[in-house]
């Protein structure tokens, strides 16, 4: 029994992923794409290298028929998700993957998105995303909020230590490098090639990046209590990854244990050999994170490093997995796609 | 029914990528894998993105017991091949990567490789793997050589040129831009990424690459009649992919209908629409090749370009192709990945 | 004496790169610099690598007093250059680096750039600025047309072997490999980051380019008849640089000893030994032109390379070697900064 | 009065950067130029974009005449550099760019090196190139020691918080991004393009960087106490460029006041405005150095981020700029090059 599918918002990079990831998906089809600015095109015109499948033409969001939708992914930007969401019929699951569920209080996100939120009783229902760590509330959901690429990455390396209590939750610095992907196919002259090829900077530092809501919201949770940490991203010029590298007072082989028996029935979490740290690379393209931990020369310190591909288990891998859940599919259907090296 | 599968020489990157492939491949699994200066390591150790796969240590060749083996990929360096094919079992089905095979003239594999051939037997038997080409002959075969993997994107652009009768067969100038991973993974100072990132340049120009024994073979076969090109590979700064500009003399539309009519039924061949040329990024990671033409300002001129990625449609999808054919399975199984980008 | 320089439109890349040439020039000194939608702003802020530097802050050109002004640099987009210069002072010596007058008659500019225009007297009066083939000219003009960047690139290779008639003028291809830069700082979907790196694609092919107006205009004045090439450009994800691969008859080392004998008095233009073929990254953030032949193995056929960067020989530095000559300065001055590699 | 410069080891990166920096030098010339394995050859064949400089063909140090070179640069791999040398004439002032002779501790050496110094009296001797903060010893010295190009650029950033006492010595995180020169133009799987670019990686983590050393000897000595850090260098796939991001406690504003009073006077550093952050791009190819300080989210706890070239300030250009001093000239003769963008 095959799903029938729509991706609202089809003309991002996010769009294009879930395309790519559903393409060779066992047990879903995609029945319906929209792009308000691209609506009539063919999805080859718009992305010649989904050419060979045959796809739907991009429609307005008002103009589908959604009777025969059995689940709707959003990758629609923040603001302009939960208008949508909102409008859409009361059955039809739905897995967002912008920023409009991801944090539970309203008052969070109108601090972080500087403005209040238009559906809070959506935002109220909205189970967060971050598989591994809320399965049991997605399987039975009607809206899933994708999280956030980066507060992915973070949390990954963090919730197991935070959980297992063995790592100082007042003193955790995540500095993080990321792959341009991640800021979508905006115009920005930041964006361009020219400009971010053969240089690395930070930017959003200092407190400013909005993915702390997650993290604030999430760490404290887990502790019970509050934790802040710090969170410095970088721009490093590669299209698909990132890298966290995060920084903790604790044990350093305490840390590796909390996370590797965490993870060991993970199927999408690999937490390497004590010592080895991973790469970007080994996990492009895949809906895999690899985790590795060392400790300092300093006692007491450890480094924690986790890399994932931001546009497959940082969101769409995410989406299709949680989807996967809703839908009654394996959680892994569709996604054991090898990384793509070199 | 699964088939189990050797390969010999998985320690390069066609090797990682026949191992990435067969990892969703619906009916083959790997059972034994060679690397001769690496046996004993776990493929994790040499390939941290296969890491979630549970995969035979690497062994030496004559610690295999290839009894239960029902298809071998040697992707060995050539010369050593030859000797490697020659001494596996007669009845064991292979298809080989390097360039041993490639050419049916023995006289022809000396003048370009500079040695004579150590198997001629073999060689006189091996089919040609360029399975929209051969696929008849592909299918019965004990041994099929895999084509190189400019000579692939070459020919994927001329042949139903030269088919169709529609170009001077004396007027053929490919110009070709590819990426670094067709140079495998040796240590070259040419191929460090501080020397090759931020610059292109041409190679092995004026006729001495070594394809140019495959476009000469394959070319004048076609055509019934010698045809020589002339072939600038340059190496591009990108990982994975190869274009291949093209240019002849002859009816521009009629070159394009000679590619779609020829193209029209086959899986992994798209030919764009007249006026589209296609881009590397567009095939990357997958086992599609995407074609187009245009009509030069001049009269009688046409520029067909052809895009494909050198590890997989160029070398490792393709092998996997054949085998498929060999084995029995559908030709497309496991090969329909769609292209990652960006 | 130090001469006043102004640079009009300085937001941009080539403007970008004439401060980083002038700055350490022994004879001029930015007086001047105007960007119209960042006026008000300091360089600092538009362009951060030209911090250390003791700049004008970015003014518009109607603010600006030119009357202490020795020489303007136009780095303005084409149809705002010929407003601008129409309304400059008619003393003002100017070096315009956009393609307005580039072309000498008015229907080649209507035809190439679709649209009239709108100075025709000052389109007479320009020289064109190739300086080793335009060099007494330009030392007494009041406004030089720095050539297009593919269109140096190009005429480097092939204007030595139209001047000896060493090959067939009907049979010249030039495929071209141009790096991103070329492309400006354009807000531009195609030149992002995400879309460029890690692929390659012609574009504006078949006779579509508008540097084939100057190549038109060019070569066939040289020729002494009409000239027509074919031209093929292709986009490398590389920040700098252009490789033009030219395709000639003609006998190869003829062709190489016409451009060694025509530039061996030339600083910036290096002809490698015969068979030697050159790379963009060997002249990146140089005013150098690196130029190979190598023989076709089919007799009477010779490919020229040639690589330069397409910011500096092909657009600011040759602007700052005409201003050298139009001011009285060694023409080499401020210009030998030796290439960046790696 | 020109002086002759010799360059010992010409054949690696630091090398040509060397070369690219003296070719337009106002007072030194290259007289002499040795690679061991390289000897014999012309630098044009060894570095093409070095070839419109007239230089000596490459020799053995052995076969040189040293009686009229006035200063030695010695870019030889450490253990090597000692060797060569000691070996000197006595009178002969030298810039060594190895790891030999940085640390002032024979232990010291021998801890991070793995072997015992073989010149322990050279060592003694050797003054710390870093140039900001030993310009006077740098003077008068007949031998300076380059230092690492992490360890400069995390101690542009860090000293001056140090000798302000505006920060928690005992907290000090160094997050380092590293451009893939610095790893020189050896051999090493790990620095081809096909394994770096796309990708991001930590490496020598937890302590075992050998750049330690030289932070704990300087930031020891300037803290009047035992100083140690915590260091984790990552590679970045780009050629150029080390970003430092520092974690620091203390005051930001504080912090920023420290670095600004501090470099004031100092012509390649480059402090930005509180809040603003650097990016390697923007000090490619130059000496300079930029600096930013932001301010966390937490209170008492600051980002200081430095950004340079590595084979520039963190290496060649230091070197000359050592030398400068060395000879006489004025500290910034040849270095003053813009950066190189894009």
């Amino acid at each position: 029994m095959t799903s029938r599918i729509a991706i609202l918002g089809a003309s991002g990079y996010t769009g294009a992923e879930l395309v790519r990831l559903i393409a060779t998906h066992p047990g879903m089809e995609i029945a319906a794409l929209t792009g308000e600015r691209k609506a009539g095109q063919e999805m080859a015109a718009v992305f010649p290298h989904l050419r060979h499948l045959d796809l739907p033409t991009l429609a307005r969001i008002e103009d589908l028929d959604l009777s025969d939708i059995d689940l709707a992914f959003c990758a629609l930007p923040h603001a302009t998700s939960q208008e949508v969401i909102s409008a859409l019929p009361r059955g039809l699951p739905v897995v967002d993957l912008s920023a409009d569920f991801r944090l539970r209080d309203p008052a969070d996100y109108e601090k972080w998105y500087g403005q209040p939120h238009a559906a809070p009783e959506l935002q109220a229902e909205a189970v967060y995303g971050l598989t591994e760590f809320y399965r049991d509330g997605i399987r039975g959901a009607r809206l899933v909020a994708g999280t956030g690429c980066n507060a992915a990455t973070g949390q990954y390396a963090v919730r197991p230590l935070l959980e297992a209590g063995v790592i100082d939750p007042d003193r955790i610095i995540i500095d993080l490098k990321a792959g341009v992907s991640g800021a979508g196919r905006a115009l920005k002259e930041n964006l361009l090639h020219a400009e971010l090829s053969e240089g690395t900077h930070p930017y959003a530092a200092g407190g400013a990046h909005r993915h702390l809501g997650e993290f604030d919201q999430e760490f404290s949770a887990v502790a019970g209590r509050p934790v802040r940490v710090q969170f410095t991203p970088h721009l490093s010029p590669m299209n698909r990854g990132i890298l966290a590298t995060v920084y903790v007072e604790g044990d350093p082989h305490a840390a590796h244990e909390a996370l590797a028996s965490r993870y060991r029935e993970e199927p999408f979490l690999q937490v390497l050999p004590f010592g080895t740290l991973p790469s970007t690379r080994d996990a492009r393209g895949s809906n895999f994170v690899h985790i590795g931990v060392i400790g300092d020369r300093m006692p007491g310190r450890a480094i924690v490093v986790a890399a994932l591909d931001n546009l497959t288990k940082g969101s769409s891998g995410q989406a299709v997995q949680n989807a996967n859940l809703m839908l009654g599919f394996d959680e892994t259907a569709g996604l054991m796609l090898a990384p793509v090296f070199p």
